[in-house]
Parts: structure tokens; C-alpha cells; sequence
């Protein structure tokens, strides 16, 4: 009898370290979005992403984004990139038998209208990284909206230092994620309280409050602003499978749904959050000292919110997105591009970003008309290998609010 | 041409109407932890829940915890409980030819070791509901374990006018989730800030901090501690699908993976997380303004902080989790079970709370013991009609914290 238990004690204890013994692709480590301890997927440090799934009934596994898994004997399904991927953050899901779900051996974000997987290509670099620097804290506030008639909810990034300086006012930076994204995004994917701590550490920023919102807003009775313009969404949240994403340039994202009927985000922040976060935290409330930016879609809002509220607002940055057409470069705005001394006297800041690998010659020519039009304070950053993903954004954010307030 | 045109968009327009033409069953409502506009899963008012997939591909599709999906002609396949399910919170995968993953349809919660689905018969009350009431936030928060070598997180909870209020300080509540899920949980799957506030605004609570941390600490070189004693979890973890939940006495829920090799949390809570929040916020530091509860492995961590610390904390709460074995009663925590002069004197409050449909008759057995030794401040509670979850622990909550700091 003793003998017998400890046979099993043995089984039981070399189960797992046989498990464990697999060979792993050579120079390659876990994928820094996996779940704590979980092996695959993996990427190399060529960029190569490795992936793994143990699907012995499945007819077909697929990994979104990418071309087809490779079956083993062993009921696993294999995938290696053809060519390294390019730096930076890649929402993907898996695909069993045609159903998109996400990677149960990942950490799940919202993005893509769901909750979807990530793997990273690493830049290997520390200014998104904890650091033994002084952390300045996420709240997540609630909030009635009277225009909605709902109860919204935002993060508040507080800088180091703001529990204890009970006498000081901070400048205020509103930060908007993209389409299919929530008020979710810049803190987890983005990383942003990381960006800002270390920033304010090196004194390259100076402290401030950032407020993440959701985008989305519509009024009583209307449907929700992000739905209604995309069958397949529909269809999928009807109860449909889930739509294939579709990829939009050389980004390896999702576009995002864009939203046909008007959404009334821009006028909530201008006539409700603004005033809510003035009277909930310590701002100063002045113009200079409010700034807004946003990504993608975000950076179309920030453009709708800010240059019509030019007496509120003093900076603005649009992360992949924002930039207006060259060609209606005089009908913008009220024509406030061909007014160089208003626009030099309200601006401080107006910022332009793009990857370089979503097709960054539109922007790019957007910011070089401004300029050649006399305007100051125009800012372009084109971030180098990365295309339509939270890498091009954390370092847009990285670039851009070490301007503010200064 | 344009007749052609003219059919096509037709044709766009009519597709999701005729999608959402879908007749759904007669009384039944979108689940509310669906994404925003899903429209499956569905509960109905006596309970029971309706799914519907569409995996046209596969062979053979589930749903965790449930009997065998039904395939339907045109590709959906569906499941209707065959009676009422217990009202509350349930964790729940798909499980497509095999491989268990969230249902794409709904929000994410991290639970069962992995981000996972839910479902909920609701209960209909309003104690977990945001109402119009002052609200607190909740601040995600950094900080430096020496301990581990670690950079760590947890959510605190401030009262509504902490902000306001700079001179006041307040007692402090730490409130653990359980094995398989992180300090997320209260946030998201427990609603606690709804819970607190609706509390406070009733004046049935007073204003407290809380503190929610992840359960989870080994010492630098070790194995994190949820994962060694599973071989599941680890060939889980190193590329297999998704182990099969084992289903945990009349619950729906996965029974947590329980740690072998001993964690360190409780003595990190002591050392470091107790000193650091004192630090940080302002706290009342003395043991009658100092709480600790948790649930299921949380409400272990609980017992094995306060028991051996009644000169730092004066509550303690067991939520699902930590009443020890009657027949042991005389042994456990230096036999202070036995000395009712000094337990009558340093706990002001011990409570013990649990499902009626987790087998509840070791806990309440546990209870009644110590009342019947002369112990006082013993409250036992019963969740009536829940099981191992998260409506048993919210309704814990709502009974537990009205007792504090009085």
C-alpha cells in the first residue's frame, strides 16, 4: 500500500516536470501579454511570433491576422511567422473551426469591439515600464451624465505627490482610446500611468491630472453610437459569429467601426466631463492648462472637441488620427488655418502622429501645409517600424506631453 | 448602374434588420454581462438560461458547467437549461470542439485562472446597482514589495468626500478575492464600490478605505504559488487546451487550484501592504479601526492574518472561506478558541458567511461551536438560494460591513 502511494506521489510530481520538458523554439520567450506562467504564444527576438493550440477536434485553427496553423500528430497546431512582425502591440484571436474567440492562455483587453488577446514584438526599452520612480495612481470615478441620462465612468490619472500637496492645482490632459476601444485602453494597453510616472520622474513632464473617458455617447432613445453603421457587428451581436476583422492598410489592427450617426461625445466632454472633473479634482481651470489628445478615433474627437472650444482648450495631439484633408485645408475650422495670427495667438500646441507603417503620407502632408502656412506650434512624429497600435501611441504620448504646459 | 447601387444598399440596410428580425424566446432579456447590444446569451425570469452560437464549422460546441448544445439547421447551435439555474454570478466558458474559451459575446472577468465569461440570474435589488448617491472612486495603485522583489498592484476603495474631507482619516477594511481570480474581483465581479456606497449613503456603514490586493506572493526564485500543486493548470499553462473545470459541490463554480507550497501573502499583508496603505492614505492605524475578509481562499487568507495579529486587526470576516474543522477547534490559533476572556476581548467581530447551496452545514456547524464555548461577536449568515459565488459574496459584504467600526 505504501509502495503504491508513493508510485502516484511520484507520477504526480513528474506529470508536470515532464510537461515542462518540452523543447521550446530556440531564443524564443513567452509573449509578455500571456497569463502568469503560460508558455505560448512566444515571439523571438527577431520579432517572430511562435504559436501553440492544443485543438485535437477541431478541423481548422487559425490564428486572426495570419495564415494557417500547421496540425502536428499530437493534437497541437502550430503557427511561425513567415517574416519577423512589426514592433509593437498586436490585438489577435484565435479561430476554431471559424468561431473568433480570444487566446484563453492571454490576458484579455478590449479592443475590437470585444474582449480580444494581445501578443508584443518588445522594443525592449523602459519609458512604459514600472520603474523605482515615484507612481502616481488610476481612479476609476463615477459620474451622471445628464445629456445621457447614464451613469459613465472614467479613469483619472493623478500625479506622484497629489494626495499629499493638498494646495496645488495641476494642469489637466483629456486622453481618448480609438474606435472599439474603451476608457479601458490608455491604461492598460497604453500604459500610461507607466509613460507619465517616468515622464514626471525626469522632469521632462510636469506633473498633470489625465482623464480617460469612453468615447461613446448618445442620447436618450438613440442606439449606441458605435453599432449601428456596421453589419457584421450587428450581425455578430445578434448572435452571429464574430465578423472577420478587416485589416486596414499595412496595420495588422482592425479598423475600427466608425460610427455614422453622430455621436454627442465631443459636446458630453465639453459640457459635462470637463465641468465634473474641474469640481472633483484639483485643476487649474484656465485655458493653458487644459489640453486634449486621442488615437484614431480619439483624435478625430479631439479635433471636434478642441478647435471650436479654442477659449477652453490651449493644446491638442492626434495620434493616428485627427488630420483633416489637405485639399479642405482653407474650409476647416472656420477657416482658421488661413488665420495664422488667431491660430498662433489660441494654439500652443497641435500635434500629428502616425506609424510609419499605416500609411503616414497623409498626415504628414496635412502637418507640412500647416506649416507652410505660417502656423507655429505644429508638431509632426512619425513613429519608426509601427503601424496602426498601441506602440505608435505610447510613444506618441511619450513625445507629446513633455510639450504641455510649459 | 445606379439601379444597381440602389439594390446593393438596399440590400446593406436590410441585413441587420432581418438579423435582428430574430424572434427570441418569450420573457427573456440579454444577460447583463453581455457587451453592450449582445443579444445571447439570454435569462428568463424564472431563471433559466438560453444560449445560441454560431459555429457552422464545428462538430461539436458546449457550454461549460451544461449539458450538450443542439444544432441547429442553420448553423447555430443552441442550449436552454432544462430547469431554473441558481440566481447569481456564474462563471462560464464555450467549449468549441474541445477547446474551452470566453464567450466573445460578453465582458471578461479574470476568474477560474483565466479571463473568462458570466452569466447572472439577477436578483433584482438595487444594493449592487449605481444609484444617486455621493461615490467613492477606486485608485489603482503601484508599489514595491521587498518581500518578493516585486513591483505589485491593488485597488483601494476611498469614500465618497475623502478628497473633501483632508483632515479626516479613516479605518481601513482589507477584502480578499478568491483562488483563481485576482484583485479584479471585488472591483468588476463583486461590484464593491456599489455596494460601499449605497452602504455609506444609507449611513448603514461608515466611511471606510478598502483595500482589495492580489492574493498571490512567493519569495524571489519560487514558483508563483497558485500554479505548482495543478498539473492541469501547468500543461494547461504550457500549451494544452484549457483543462476541464471541476465542478465543486452543488456549485457551478470551478473549485479554485489550491496552493501547495506555502504562499506568502498573509505575512506580506502584515509586513508590508498594512504599512504601505498607512502610508499612503489617511488611515486610522489602531487594531479597532483595522478589518480583513476574503472569500473562499481569501477568507483563509483572513484567518492566517488576523488570528496570529489581534494586536494590528479587530475584525475579521470569512466569506465561503476559512472556518476551520470543528473537530480541531480546541488546537486551531494557539487554542485562543478555548480562552473566551481573551477572544471576547480582542474580536469584536467574527464573521462567517456562506451559500446555502455549497453545503453549508461545516461552516455553520463551525459557528455554533464557538458560540457555544462563549464566544461572543460570532455571526454566522447563510446566502440563501446562492452557491460558491459572487452574489454569496456580495450579499456578504452588504452584511459584513454595516458591522465594522462601531
Amino acid at each position: 500500500m505504501k509502495k503504491k502511494i508513493n508510485v502516484l506521489l511520484i507520477a504526480l510530481i513528474l506529470f508536470p516536470m515532464i510537461t515542462f520538458a518540452q523543447s521550446f523554439p530556440e531564443g524564443t520567450v513567452p509573449n509578455e501579454h500571456n497569463l502568469d506562467g503560460a508558455q505560448w504564444p512566444r515571439v523571438d527576438a527577431e520579432g517572430n511570433t511562435h504559436f501553440r493550440i492544443y485543438a485535437p477536434y477541431a478541423k481548422k485553427v487559425q490564428i486572426s491576422f495570419r495564415g494557417p496553423m500547421t496540425r502536428e500528430a499530437d493534437g497541437y497546431w502550430t503557427y511561425k511567422s513567415p517574416k519577423p512582425e512589426a514592433v509593437g502591440f498586436h490585438y489577435y484571436q484565435i479561430i476554431i473551426d471559424s468561431v473568433y474567440v480570444a487566446d484563453p492562455a492571454t490576458k484579455s483587453y478590449y479592443g475590437m469591439s470585444k474582449w480580444v488577446s494581445a501578443i508584443e514584438i518588445p522594443e525592449g526599452l523602459q519609458y512604459d515600464k514600472t520603474q523605482d520612480v515615484s507612481h502616481g495612481e488610476i481612479r476609476l470615478k463615477k459620474y451622471w451624465s445628464e445629456m445621457t441620462k447614464t451613469w459613465r465612468k472614467c479613469y483619472v490619472y493623478t500625479p506622484p505627490g497629489y494626495d499629499q500637496n493638498v494646495n496645488q492645482r495641476y494642469p489637466v490632459l483629456y486622453l481618448q482610446h480609438g474606435g472599439g476601444e474603451d476608457e479601458t485602453g490608455w491604461v492598460f494597453q497604453g500604459r500610461m500611468g507607466d509613460i507619465m510616472d517616468n515622464l514626471i520622474a525626469e522632469k521632462k513632464a510636469v506633473p498633470m491630472i489625465v482623464v480617460m473617458d469612453r468615447g461613446y455617447a448618445t442620447l436618450p432613445g438613440s442606439a449606441p453610437a458605435a453599432r449601428m453603421d456596421n453589419p457584421q457587428m450587428n450581425a455578430f451581436l445578434a448572435g452571429a459569429s464574430a465578423p472577420a476583422p478587416r485589416p486596414s492598410g499595412n496595420s495588422q489592427q482592425a479598423a475600427p467601426p466608425r460610427p455614422r450617426i453622430p455621436s454627442v461625445f465631443p459636446e458630453l466632454l465639453v459640457k459635462e466631463i470637463v465641468p465634473m472633473i474641474d469640481a472633483s479634482f484639483r485643476t487649474k481651470t484656465d485655458r493653458v492648462n487644459r489640453a486634449m489628445a486621442g488615437l484614431s478615433m480619439g483624435g478625430g474627437h479631439t479635433f471636434q472637441v478642441v478647435m471650436p472650444n479654442l477659449d477652453k482648450f490651449a493644446y491638442l495631439g492626434g495620434f493616428s488620427g485627427g488630420a483633416g484633408p489637405v485639399d479642405q485645408i482653407d474650409n476647416l475650422y472656420n477657416g482658421i488655418f488661413n488665420n495664422s495670427q488667431k491660430f498662433n495667438q489660441s494654439v500652443k500646441l497641435m500635434f500629428l502622429s502616425i506609424g510609419s507603417e499605416e500609411r503616414p503620407e497623409r498626415v504628414k502632408a496635412f502637418a507640412d501645409a500647416l506649416k507652410a502656412k505660417g502656423l507655429k506650434n505644429i508638431v509632426y512624429y512619425e513613429s519608426q517600424g509601427s503601424a496602426h497600435e498601441w506602440l505608435t501611441w505610447r510613444r506618441s504620448l511619450r513625445e507629446f506631453a513633455p510639450l504641455l504646459f510649459k
